[in-house]
This record gives C-alpha cells, structure tokens and sequence, in this order.
C-alpha cells in the first residue's frame, strides 16, 4: 500500500521550544520520520514522504516537495494517486507518531481495505492516520478534523472504521509528549533504555531529555 | 470475569477545578463511573465498585468500600480475589475512561486470558486497565505504574501483554481531556452530539461545557 506521511521542513515542532532549540527541533523532527518510515517498511507499506521542503536524502524512499500548507498538499496527493497507475487505497500518516509500531500500522492498513475509509483519531481530535480508497474523500486538517473527516466521509456516502490504537493516537508536539517516547521505548526495549531502538528515544537521550517521575503526570526534565 | 474499579469518593478529579466545582466534580466523576460499568457489562465483564467511600446506590453492582490509597485497596482485593472461590483472572479497570467501549474491554479481557498480565498503559506512563491471572502480581500506582508494573511482572516470570487502545489509554483528569469525551461521543453518536449514550458526554453539554476550536489543539469553553 502507498503511505504517504506528510512532513514539514519549516520551523517544525515549534511547540517544543521550550525544551528544544530549533536546530534540534529539526533534528528530532527527523528522528521521528525515520521511525515512522521503518514501522511503515515493516507493515508492508510504501512510504512516500510528502515534504514542504529538501529533507535528509538517506531516507530510502522517494520525496515529493509541494510547499503548500497540508490541507491542499494532502489533497493534491490523494487525486495523484487516484489519478495514477497504483490500484488500491492510499494511506497517509503523519511523520509525529514516533511511537507507530508496524502491528499498528499493519491493523491501520487491513481495515482501510475493508471501509472505504479507515482513521485513527489522535488526541485532541486531530486525525493522526488515515487509509481510504475512494477519490470522493478529501481532508480538512483544520480545528477538529477528525469529525470534520467523519462528517466528509458520511456526505460522500463512504463507509468508516475507527482505527483504536494509542500507538497511532499519539503524535508528538508538546514537551509533555516527550514522555511518551521515553516511556514506551523503555517498556519495548523490556525495561532496558540503551536497548531502544527507536531513533526519537535515543536522540532524546543523546541530548540529555529524561524522564520526570517527581510529580503526579510523568514529564520530561533536560539536563 | 471479575473486574474491579477502584472509585475515589474524596475530592475526585480535583484537576478539574478549573472548569468545574467540587459538586460538579462529584457528579462527573460518577457519570464517567456509570459508563466504564455500562461498558464492562457489556463486554461480559462482571464490575466490582472499590469505593473510599459510600457511593450512589443505583450502580447495579457490588461495591466494597476501602478507605485506604489506591495500591493497598488494589493489592488486598486482588488478594481476596486470588484467595477466594472465583476462578480466573481478575481485571481493574479505571473509573475515569469515560471512552471505554466494550470492544476495546473485549480486546484487554482476551489478551489477559492469554498472559500472566495483560495491561492497558495511559496517557503519562500510568496504567489504566490490567488483568491479572497470578497472585505473584502486585500493582504500584505511584510514578510510570506502567513501567513499574511491566518490571513488577518481569521480576516474577510473567508474561506480559500490552493492549494498544486509545479509549483504554485516555484517562479523563484535566479540562483538555474533557474535549475527548465530546469528540468521541459525538463520533460514535454519528455527528449528532444529542443522540449520544455516553452519561459523561450528556452529563458535561448538560453543564453547558462544550468543545473549543477556536484554537490549534480541541479544547473546551464553558457558557
């Protein structure tokens, strides 16, 4: 399956700048990519980024550049694929979940063969991964898309499955999200952190990020 | 499968005084418990209220009332559990997943039949959900409980599995998180927020709170 995931080049995760500088926003940002791509390659999928601008060329998988914002770069990508050669459904996934595991992606991908559209909601109503085979759908990443995309998909008259994962929930724009990288990269690596393999986990480590246990919701705390 | 939910009666979800009062508070709490029950039941689960105090009496369910902090009234009734004529393992299970569906209770109830643990993480490294099929299993709720309670499980050689949900995963403590009770309502209500079942999703446009998106990430604002 095509997996387009969206990525931006300009000022990205600017809402980590009060842990981050923004060379490392960047940075981390890039991390982040190279986990979601290697979940994708491990479900199967083929990942297609869709930058707004140059990213690093050892990704391994082709690049499109469209500087528009995401709403109509997403767009533009669906009628491309619709409009192509490729048979089948597309799916796009944002390049945040750095907690993407492939079974994830993998139950993503087979409900999105079997619903005309399959989404997995993120917090705060975003929509953090989407598969759909019809060219009818269109997105609209604005404010809380993932009813906005319910309510396109139900006037367009297409079937919709709900895609129930923490793992594709959880996009990474807060500091306080940081933590969750920490977290679960501990908890796959069986309790041991140097084993992770996660790159958003060890580039987290590298630069001193780790977790905060003293309070009641864990955070993060930066040498 | 018996599944005990622990139920602060003392001051509950005091991070929600910013939205709501300390009455309000109560009530919420007690529509967010009305649904996790509605949810067990339907999952086939049989709920045991483990209350700090006494609680509304219309609960259709057994509730045993332990004044003492959340990990010894856990530890004790998973002792009474294991020391009793019940069979099989035990579930615990959050008050406060007003998200939870029988679906994703369905999915936790059958990996615990599977392993030693089955657990659910939450947001933060908490644990929301776990069931337990061992009485070498202790639960540790201060700080990552779920780290804790992965390594609490490795140090007595049991198997572990992770339960990758959202709704289990969404435990409602802050005012943000009362925008995913109103999204997810009015999703599953099929865009018409009235015609929801969820008692916390009525119980909050009931108190005029109703979501925000004026903003980046989904809020809410109360009239």
């Amino acid at each position: 399956m095509e997996v387009l995931v969206p990525f931006s080049t300009d000022r990205p995760k600017s809402r980590l700048s009060d842990v981050l500088t923004s060379d490392e926003r960047g940075a981390f940002a890039l991390a982040m990519l190279r986990d979601v791509l290697d979940a994708i390659v491990a479900a199967d999928g083929d990942p297609r980024v869709l930058a707004t601008g140059p990213v690093a060329s050892d990704l391994h998988c082709p690049v499109d550049v469209d500087e528009r914002p995401l709403t109509p770069a997403v767009n533009a990508a669906l009628d491309a694929h619709f409009e192509g050669a490729a048979d089948g459904p597309v799916a796009v996934v944002m390049a945040d979940l750095a907690l993407a595991t492939p079974a994830a992606l993998r139950a993503l991908f087979a409900a999105g063969r079997e619903a005309d559209v399959a989404v997995a909601p993120g917090r705060g109503g975003g929509t953090n991964a989407f598969v759909v085979g019809d060219p009818a759908f269109r997105v609209d990443y604005h404010g809380a898309s993932y009813l906005d995309h319910r309510r396109i998909a139900a006037d367009a008259g297409l079937s919709v499955d709900v895609v129930d994962s923490y793992r594709l929930a959880t996009d990474v724009d807060e500091s306080a999200d940081l933590a969750e990288v920490l977290v679960h990269a501990e908890a796959d690596a069986g309790g041991a952190p140097g084993a992770t393999t996660s790159h958003a986990a060890r580039w987290l480590r590298d630069a001193g990020v780790s977790l905060d246990t003293s309070s009641g919701r864990v955070g993060v705390a930066r040498e």
